[in-house]
């Protein structure tokens, strides 16, 4: 079943390794089948260099396993509420990269610094509110997705496709798998540098007119210079 | 003697240099058998990556040596020390992993300020007291190892299986191999965090119900996701 | 047309992608045709490791192209003003490489302050002004490139053959490409020595004697040791 | 002429190149011949990772070529004092590696805070005195040379076999070939987690009786665990 976005999937697993946002075994990646609308996921307990396409998971929206002999990603939940407030998703991807998961330890939002984000975000990162015991204690991961959808009530998830989880790390969308793995890629990488450059010049700001240039300029291409 | 679990430790001394934990011959990591009780270590003066299985040594927990034709790591005594002190460890690692030394030689303990941390260690990674010039000047290793064992009188060593040694650097262990690895790679991607997260953010802190929460999911997989 | 050419930029690309210097598609590199004055560019929406000599672009001064199936590089229009303004110039590299996109974002200056600097560079590297919303709104390429080109009326653009583009990230030139490579490389190397440098000591500065030294050195060979 | 010796620092290059101590052709490294008193040294303009045995230069201990096709190193007048100066030295290596530059350019010495700058350096690393115009503009390589030897009036240099060149980066040295590169190797490592070390905890230092003893036991064994 959807042995095509397996394999996308499956390759995307390879490609979020390559550009050094996974270690040991955190994180996961998903894709959404635009016609079925079931969700292949990254099963848990087997490393990201040993998946195979085969290893993948299929379930349903309300997670229910359809095919698959492996136990899916412990954030399972967390992506299917996100695919669920946000319908022009196709992918969604959860690392512990590091500088975006320094963020979200800090529990500070990335400041849109430079055309380098703007190509990618519009807005700077947000960061979610604290959970709550409650919300920890029981269904923890359908609670962590649904924060995330909260902080995007005000404007388009798809304008900024990011959230840092306080105290955990980065989740991250896109229209399909390669967006969303691109997205991963140019998060840990803006992180990184608004750190430095907040070092370098605590006033550092973004020129608001270079941002509105760069989305449009994004509209047209693929974030492609 | 022990053919299968020296063939562990060897690929172990692989992995420790794939993940970047060690630098020129800087570290160690040693397995108890658990039958025998016997322990297999690297020896003194091999290259990590030239270390074959042949030329680990097996000795038991006096330090007296059962086989082998080399020197063992200078640090063995520490090992045994830790050995007998914590029965349920299997595996000892130790290196100068640049973040966790970092830590190490300013003396600070690693605070715990994010699920990767939780995932692994469920308190901050403590550091050794001071040594004091007769525990240095005679039985320096295995001084080395008793203040170690000191440091963990009033918790179980296990769930927070990491220390660092003041002035020194990290002893990382596990209930196996693999695990006393996983630990090592983690320590020093949380010590990197930790550092970060504090420049960006002096009163980070941790949620103490995720805590709770990572360290009971932990028990039920394998920090997997 | 141009065959040797492209395949020199070809090959520079690969030069810049192994060296650090691009991450995605965030980059581009130009040479310009002592004889017939064309340039050579990147096309647009092709990944920098997957790009092939028959990709390039060959288009003349004015931006007209006259060979290449696919759009030249978003950022064609600036090169093409550097090659105006700097006759001297036979290559051009943008990139988003890390430090010297930080001191960009942070509207810093890269300071001298050491002979790695001085072996290219003989002043600090330059960050452009503030753009003006008129100046983003229309030919926003091209305008980049003028107040660029605006930086070097007072001084030898061969000199410091680097600016930052603030808010955005560094062009790079060379009298050819191997020159533009290389200074590329060094531009991001000695940004990151700056940044810990001042972190290090607020007060460091270059002895400007060592300055003269390695600038006139650096005539004699080629930045080499 | 010396052809096991050429060898030999030929595969030093590829060893320095390999732990990241070189950037396109910053760095040098040469080697005495116990015998004879000449040196075998590096050329100029040649990349690191494309020198061949061939390639490299036979020299007294005047700078008189003895054989070999090429310039040798512009800093060959530097390694010729540091042998003058330092008759137990076998070994030179100067390089730009980042961390060892950093303290050079802000003039700053390294500073012992763990057993791992002890095992190979007694004491901090030293930072030469700014040089005079007058040493600059005549003799400027062989006066680099005489400032390095002249730090060491009142100190073994073999008990702490490196140096930081003001503005410039560092010169190290050994008993023979591979002690220059281990300590070339171990100078980078300890500079970056002093670095950091200090930005942890400003009032860091080190246990004095820990220095004596890795030193002792240092020279049991070759730095090895």
């Amino acid at each position: 079943m959807l042995e095509g976005l397996k394999i996308e999937v499956y390759k995307a697993n390879q490609e979020l390794a390559k550009n050094g946002l996974v270690t040991l075994r955190w994180g996961n990646i998903s894709a959404r089948d635009e016609r079925t609308g079931y969700i292949v996921i990254k099963p848990r307990r087997i490393a990201f260099t040993q998946i195979k396409p085969d290893d993948l998971i299929v379930c349903d929206m309300e997670g229910k396993i359809l095919e698959g002999s492996h136990t899916p990603s412990s954030d399972l939940f967390t992506h299917l509420e996100i695919y669920k407030a946000f319908p022009q998703v196709g992918s969604v991807a959860h690392t512990h990269s590091k500088w975006a998961t320094v963020f979200a330890q800090a529990g500070e939002s990335i400041p849109n610094l430079g055309t380098t984000h703007a190509d990618y975000f519009k807005y700077d990162i947000p960061v979610t509110r604290t959970m709550r015991p409650e919300e920890i204690a029981k269904d923890y991961e359908k609670n962590t997705g649904r924060i995330i959808a909260d902080a995007f009530t005000l404007k388009d998830p798809m304008t900024t496709p990011a959230i840092l989880v306080k105290n955990h790390g980065p989740f991250v969308w896109g229209r399909d798998i390669a967006d969303a793995v691109d997205n991963a890629v140019a998060l840990e990488y803006v992180a990184e540098m608004a750190f430095y450059t907040l070092r370098l010049n605590t006033d550092a700001d973004m020129n608001k007119y270079l941002i509105e240039k760069h989305v449009q300029r994004k509209q047209g291409g693929k974030n492609e210079q």
